[in-house]
């Protein structure tokens, strides 16, 4: 199905039937569309995290917000981002580049160069700002991929990422969490969100045109 | 095709053939992906503008690190977003979101006060950093749709977004710019990249399991 159909299709599911679980083939994809997914200057500032354990899911709902589609849902995926750049990070992923394309490395010295004088000059926290964003293309991706497959899913700020961060251990990884994304099937009966229609801005508002 | 298939197509395209224009509906598609796509709290914090005048196309080069793609390119999208939040904005959209599916207004009027409570508690660059990371939602969507129709484009982040909402006056209108997309065709033989392979992190690497 083309991918307008499955945007139209897909909503935030609220209440996921638990007995259901999604197939391990169709998780693969949806991770797979998050990693396939661009990234400023090709670093990957971001990864997925796969939590199917329920003890663990449970842990999470007090976190975010109570909202019991954390423990209720096939899998959950946690966006997590790079707590900063180094030097290492951007010369490892460049290294890495440069590798994989037969080039020597180097190649890309003056460019990596650049990206260390802006990025190492900034603050951790200002780092973080870019680097999460860059979580957020990889997810809007494993969102449509979800929706090719039929698979409900539910984009989530509403947690507490510094609580998220400690339970998960992410900071000793140099990672911090970003967004979640609960997989599943709706438990369509008991979903306030699935009868109601989809609004958005009319094209008209949304668009700008300059002549 | 799939998405995973158009992911593997698209590449950040380098060099457009300025000749080729991408058709109306093609684009009218590329939009609609981006409108389409979810926002936090369905507040659709983020706008699309739609640049063709070449005149215009040419100013933003200097701005955007002198890289002719920008003037090359067919159509350039601008992905803006709200500079701040207000009152005004937040209620508006639930007030639209209401009367698009027959409910009273103030339906959801306890989740709007903790919103404004939230928001409105913050800098105006706070709030930037937040409707900002939207729009990378939105981008994403708008890449993969512009893949599906075999369209070429470049996520771009590298311009001066002071610079740009000058030129553009975007914050007269309550928004600044965020990132860019040329959207166009590929000069195939003068395009560094195209020939090169596209390079992720390993699966293994981009994932991480908590069992």
């Amino acid at each position: 199905m083309a991918l307008l159909d499955d945007l139209k299709w897909r909503y935030a599911t609220k209440k996921y039937d638990p007995t259901k679980k999604v197939a391990q083939e169709d998780v693969d994809k949806i991770i797979e569309a998050a990693r396939l997914a661009p990234t400023s200057s090709g670093l990957q500032q971001f990864r997925v995290i796969v939590i199917t354990n329920q003890e663990l899911k449970d842990k999470i709902v007090p976190i975010a917000r109570d909202q019991q589609i954390v423990a209720d849902c096939s899998h959950l995926l946690v966006f997590v981002a790079w707590d900063k750049y180094t030097t290492e990070r951007i010369d490892g992923q460049y290294d890495f580049i440069t590798d994989e394309r037969e080039l020597p490395r180097g190649r890309f010295g003056s460019y990596t160069d650049r990206l260390k004088s802006l990025y190492l000059s900034q603050t951790s926290d200002e780092n973080f700002v870019h680097t999460a964003r860059q979580a957020y293309i990889g997810f809007g991706m494993a969102i449509a991929q979800a929706a090719e497959l039929k698979v409900d899913s539910t984009p989530m700020e509403g947690f507490n990422p510094n609580m998220l961060d400690e339970l998960l251990d992410l900071r000793s990884k140099g990672l911090r969490s970003v967004l979640l994304l609960p997989l599943g099937y709706r438990d369509a009966e008991n979903d306030w969100l699935e009868k109601m229609k989809k609004v958005r801005k009319s094209t008209d508002e949304f668009v700008i045109h300059y002549k």
